[in-house]
C-alpha cells in the first residue's frame, strides 16, 4: 500500500552506486529454493573493488520500473528477477515509488565475471540507502535479483551461510551473509582477472545450476560432504592468512565446481582452451617455484580469476603475457602501473601451450570493501 | 622352475595376433589393489575391430624378454608392466621360455585410444594360444599389463566384474570378464572413432587414475552409488537393444569420468576444445533430431569415440566434416565406402565452433569379437 508522505521516506531521490565483483573461493551452485534464493550450500567470497559496477538509480513517481544494462534496455523474462527486487521493496517499505536503473561496467556481461552479482548488489545497497534499510534487508534484496549478488553487500571475506537442519523456514532463517574478515586483514593478497576473448556463456548460471540440481549425480555428496570441509578449510585459511592452504580449497572448489558442471546432464562446459592452458599454467608455476605462489578460480564462466600475493604479481605477470599476450604487444592491464618484464622467472612451463590473443584484458586487484555512494 | 621338456609344451613358437581396442562405455578408473590389478568398480566396454593392434609373438631360449611398439623399443620403467606379464606367464607354466614382441598400431599410442589395452590383450592372447590356457588366465595376464585390456580378450559386451563383498580376496576371487552379448546381438550399432590432431596426454592413465584414487573428493561416491546404477542401466540397454537408454548412460559416463579427472588434485585435463566442440555437436545433433541419435564417450585423452545405429553415419559424418574437417578436403575416413555428403541434415547446431583440421582421421567400425591369430 502507498504511504502517502510526499517523499515516502526517501532519503534521496537519485544515487550512483558503485558496487565491486565478488569471486566465489567457495562455489555457490544450485539453490534449495528458487523464490526465496536459498542456496543449496554456504559459500565464501572475496569482493574485487577493481572490477565493478556503476549504477545510477533514480525513484519516480511513474508506474514503470525500467533498467539498462550496459546501453541495452533490459527486457520480457530478463527483467523479471529485477521486478522481484523492486517487488520487494515496496513490499517492505510500503512506498509506491518506480525506479529507474543504469548500470555500467568495465567487463563483458555474461561472461562469467559476476557482473549481474555486482548489478544486483548496487540496486540493492542504493535501495537501501534511498530507504535506510538495514544490511540484511539490502542483502536480501541483492539476492533475490541474482544470489551471490548478496555477497557483494559487505566487505572484505564474506561468508554466505545457509547451514541448515531440517525444514526450509529454518534454512530461510539463516540464510544470511557474515563478514569473515575485512579487506584489510590481508593486505598483501590481490587478485588477478584474466579476461579472455569473448566466448558467451552457452548456458546462464541460473539455469546452470537448475540443470546440475535436477542431473548431476554428484552434486548432493558436493553439498553434504565436501562443501562443509572446504568451507572450514577456507575459514581458517583466511584467518590464520596461510595463503598455501587457501591456494588448494579455492582451485580444488573451482574443479570440483566444473566437476560438477561436467557431470551435469547434458553437460555444462564453461572452461574452454584458455581455462585449461590458464589451469596447467597455474599448477605448471607452482610446480616450478616450489610452493603455492598462486591459484585460480573459474565461475561459470571461461574467464578465470588468479589469487597471489603482492610480490607475486611482477613475475606471474610475465608468463600471463608470454602464453596468451598479444604476438606484437602487451595485453591492456588495469590496476598495475609497474612495467611488466619480458623474462620468466623460472623458464618456461611444462604441458602448457601458447595461445596467443586469447587474453583481452588483465586486471589487478586488492580485495575491497562494500558499495559505496559515488555521487 | 623350468621344464625340461624341448618345447616346454608350446603348441606354436611364433604367433601373430590381431587383438581390438575396447571402448568402455562404463567406465574403469581406480585400482583398488595395484599388485593384483583389481579395479574399484565394474565397467562394460565394446571391442572395435576396426581399431587394432598386430602383434607377433616369439617365444625363445634367450634369457631377456623385448618388446617394441610401433618401432620404438620399450625400455626401463615402461617395461616393467611387459616383464610383469612375461614372468606371471612362466610362473603359471613353469616354462623358461623369454619372448620377443612386436606391435603395431595404426593409430597413436598415448592417445587416449586404449592402445595399450589392445596390446597388452594381443600378447596375453597369443601367450594363452601357445601355451594352451584358458581365457580366464589370458584374462588374467591382459589384466597385468593393462587394467581394461582384458576386456578386449572377449568379444561383443563385456562386463568386467568385480563386485566385491568386503574383503580384498574376495574382489580378486570374481575379478573376471563375462561376455554379456556376442558381437551380433546388435549387428547395426557402430562405433565412429574420431582421431583429432596429436596432442600426447599430459598424465598417462595410470598415474591419473592412481591420482584420482589419492584425491579425488567425489570418486568414493561414483564407486559406491553412481557406477553400480550405470552398470546396470547399460547392461539393460544392451540386452534390450535400446539405444536412447544406452547413449544416455554412456554420455554420463564419459562425461563423469571426466568429472572425476576435474576433481583430482592438481586436475586431470583430457578433454580439449576438440573434446569439447564434439560434446556440443552430439548434443546438439541428438536436440535437432529430437532424438537421441548419436552419443559420444572419451576414455583418458582428448580422442572421441561416437556411438551410433548404421543408418545414423550418412548423417552425421557430414557434421563432422563439416566442423573439425580440412577446409580444402575431407578427413580420411577408414571402413567407409560410400561417399560422405556435404549437406547437414538439419542445418547447422547452436553454440557449436568450427575447428578445421582438428580431426586427422575417422575410424568406422562394427562391434567387433575377440583377439585372433593371423599367422
Amino acid at each position: 500500500m502507498a504511504i502517502s508522505l510526499k517523499n515516502e521516506g526517501i532519503l534521496k531521490e537519485s544515487l550512483q552506486i558503485r558496487a565491486p565483483v565478488n569471486l566465489a573461493l567457495v562455489k555457490y551452485w544450485g539453490k534449495l529454493d528458487e523464490s526465496q534464493m536459498i542456496p543449496l550450500n554456504d559459500s565464501i567470497s572475496i569482493t574485487i573493488n577493481e572490477l565493478f559496477v556503476d549504477t545510477r538509480i533514480t525513484a519516480i513517481d511513474g508506474s514503470e520500473d525500467r533498467v539498462s544494462v550496459n546501453g541495452r534496455i533490459v527486457e520480457s523474462d530478463e527483467f523479471g528477477r529485477f521486478r522481484r527486487v523492486f517487488d520487494k521493496l515496496r513490499a517492505i517499505t510500503g512506498s509506491s515509488k518506480h525506479f529507474h536503473v543504469v548500470s555500467e561496467s568495465l567487463f563483458p556481461a555474461s561472461a562469467g565475471l559476476a557482473s549481474s552479482a555486482a548489478g544486483f548488489s548496487a540496486i540493492a545497497y542504493g535501495l537501501s540507502v534511498m530507504y535506510e534499510l538495514d544490511k540484511d534487508v539490502a542483502c536480501e534484496l541483492a539476492r533475490l535479483g541474482s544470489g551471490s549478488a548478496c555477497r557483494s553487500i559487505y566487505p572484505g571475506f564474506v561468508h554466505w551461510k545457509v547451514s541448515r537442519d531440517g525444514s526450509l523456514a529454518a534454512a530461510a532463517a539463516v540464510n544470511r551473509c557474515e563478514v569473515i574478515a575485512q579487506a584489510d586483514h590481508w593486505p598483501e593478497l590481490c587478485v588477478l582477472v584474466l579476461i579472455g576473448t569473448e566466448e558467451p556463456k552457452h548456458c546462464s548460471s541460473t539455469v546452470g545450476m537448475n540443470a546440475s540440481v535436477r542431473t548431476s549425480e554428484l552434486l548432493k555428496y558436493r553439498v553434504e560432504i565436501c562443501v562443509p570441509k572446504h568451507i572450514k578449510q577456507a575459514k581458517d585459511a583466511i584467518i590464520g592468512r596461510d595463503f598455501a592452504a587457501l591456494a588448494e580449497v579455492v582451485m580444488r572448489e573451482s574443479d570440483q565446481l566444473h566437476a560438477i558442471c561436467l557431470d551435469t546432464y547434458p553437460p555444462l562446459l564453461y572452461l574452454n582452451e584458455f581455462s585449461r592452458q590458464l589451469m596447467f599454467l597455474v599448477h605448471g608455476y607452482n610446480e616450478l617455484a616450489g610452493e603455492m605462489r598462486v591459484a585460480y578460480s573459474f565461475d561459470a564462466g571461461c574467464n578465470c580469476f588468479v589469487i597471489c600475493r603482492q610480490s607475486e604479481v611482477e613475475h606471474f605477470l610475465p608468463y600471463v603475457c608470454y602464453y596468451f599476450g598479444d604476438i606484437d604487444d602487451r595485453p591492456v592491464v588495469c590496476g598495475w602501473t609497474e612495467e611488466i618484464g619480458t623474462s620468466l622467472r623460472f623458464g618456461c612451463v611444462r604441458n602448457v601451450s601458447q595461445l596467443p590473443n586469447s587474453l583481452r584484458l588483465v586486471v589487478v586487484s586488492k580485495i575491497g570493501t562494500e558499495p559505496k555512494c559515488i555521487d
